[in-house]
């Protein structure tokens, strides 16, 4: 067996370093409503990967009831209503909020929601867009794009493109902002690859948080925020399987299944956002880094302590006011000049 | 003795939550030239505090050394010229590139050297503005501030104010960046707010490389980075002896020791950058909030897999041009209007 080198004394070398043990105290740096969320422990349920696809589809039905309870009294206490519709024959939902500014009348959102590419079917994706629209003021239409175990790759893009594409015959193409947190920020990368490979214009802006842009397993933040993260907790298990699922054989290197490999030249304008716990930081930053290098105008934020899309956990929190704050003023920047 | 939980089934609550040891690869999302700074390991030696103030200057002697057997070489490669000065009745170095462009000509940058608050006096102070002259093209004026242990706080900022008011009758303030990277990242927040204090004009803008702006040991990535960064690896230890060596008794969170705790309302545009396996990151994203907060233009730059500054330590990797790249693009905005 291999040495374990106590801190401060740690190997080196092409094998990589060893981390010992230790204890992560909850941060006194971030607001008290932010440091109930951190101190929650990693569910211990989480990383079992179900064995068959009624137990893949029990999982999801069993998350998705949760979320949806949870639905009812956050659109009340926000003021916004949500409204079934469909959209280039795809499944969506308006979500408008109490009332819209002036200067945004003709500004849409669509929303590509999170969920490890298999949770938050149904009205349960519209949860982040309901705080959008809520606590950021914006109209939205949030997409329910196909998803696994019924529906692999490419459903999910092939139903992001075509609300897109269907959206560009009601909407100026520059006062639409895509947007979408982990598999959904992700998504609305391949969105664009697609979008262009197609010849559509690109929408005025748009905003990723803690896009999981790469799912074949590289990133650093994988390795040194495994167990730091308690959203996610690790890469490997139950994320790593919903990747084999999505993917469904194909390599997950491909673009249009990780963006992080795609060409981003001309991209709109792009925030993204994370938090210095995040198990998909390196994501966010690799994929900041190449927008940036291909001259796109690509903003970051980071939030102190936070793990995977944290921000969005307690509508409460300052710091999900504070990322709201942020998204809005970016996006009315580049959609309401 | 509290029982140690595996890998994803880590127990929360208000005592924070353990990490179990684990390898950290070396990451393929870096260039090769960066995996090679990644893969080395921490120098066992570092964590040991000098037992005197003579053990104190000669552990500094011989740091201060190596830094200096290595300049010659780094200026002749970047064709930077360094001559002594004197700003304010300060020691200080001229950093001068080959040739200045003509859009930069009334443009000069004060550095204030980082080193853990008692490294890099002298000509080893210049390391970082010689890359910043060779690799960005400005004129630089670098600040041989005064440092423990003959000169704790408040001689540092002393110097550093002096200088900057100095540099004001010869220079428009307009024209003028700051900049520094760790312990004179935080230095530069400190000359802001000792300066708006006594009246003088901010600078145009600043630029601040993983700023230790908390020197009270606050800041999460204290803990989750602990280990993981191989440049400091932990703040208890030698780093933690430099606060008490340079705070001198005083509480570490004056904002004139910690300008994380200090007024930032009316700063000049700023530009932090970090990596995410950097010991500081909480420090450099706790920063970057609190300016945003207050209304300042800040922008948060991070690198992927790199520790405490780790984007100055090779000048051939590409991601210390890149580093450059970018202060250069934002002190250019911001400068030479």
């Amino acid at each position: 067996m291999e040495q374990i080198h106590p801190l401060g004394q740690i190997a080196g070398g092409a094998n990589g370093r060893y981390v010992p043990v230790r204890r992560l105290p909850v941060p006194a740096t971030v607001s008290v409503r932010m440091q109930a969320l951190i101190a929650r422990p990693l569910d211990p349920a989480f990383n079992t990967v179900p064995s068959s696809t009624e137990a893949w589809k029990a999982r999801i039905e069993a998350a998705n009831r949760n979320v949806l309870a949870s639905l009812p009294a956050l659109r009340e206490r926000l003021g916004v209503t949500v409204e079934p519709t469909a959209l280039g024959g795809v499944s969506a939902f308006l979500v408008t909020p109490k009332a819209v500014q002036q200067h945004r009348k003709d500004v849409v959102l669509l929303h590509l929601h999170g969920g490890v590419r298999v949770f938050n079917g149904g009205e349960a994706g519209t949860r982040e867009a309901i705080l959008m629209a809520g606590l950021a003021g914006f109209r939205v239409i949030s997409v329910d794009y196909r998803m696994p175990p019924d529906f692999p790759f490419p459903a999910a893009p092939d139903d992001a493109l075509a609300a897109y594409r269907a959206l560009l015959e009601t909407a100026d193409a520059r006062r639409i902002g895509l947007f979408g947190s982990s598999a959904g920020g992700s998504l609305v990368y391949v969105t664009l690859l697609r979008a262009r490979a197609e010849g559509l214009p690109m929408p005025g802006a748009i905003a990723t948080g803690s896009p999981t842009v790469d799912l074949s397993g590289a990133g650093d933040s994988l390795a040194t925020h495994a167990g730091i993260d308690n959203v996610l907790g690790t890469h490997e298990g139950f994320v790593a399987a919903t990747v084999q699922l999505y993917a469904a054989g194909r390599d997950p290197r491909d673009p249009l299944l990780s963006p992080a490999y795609g060409a981003v030249e001309g991209f709109p304008p792009a925030i993204l956002t994370s938090g210095t716990r995040d198990l998909y930081l390196s994501n966010t930053v690799r994929m900041h880094r190449r927008l940036r290098d291909a001259g796109v105008q690509a903003e970051l934020q980071l939030w102190e302590g936070q793990s995977h899309v944290q921000y969005m956990a307690d509508p409460e929190a300052p710091e999900t006011r504070e990322y709201h704050d942020e998204v809005a003023r970016f996006l009315d920047h580049h959609l309401t000049v």
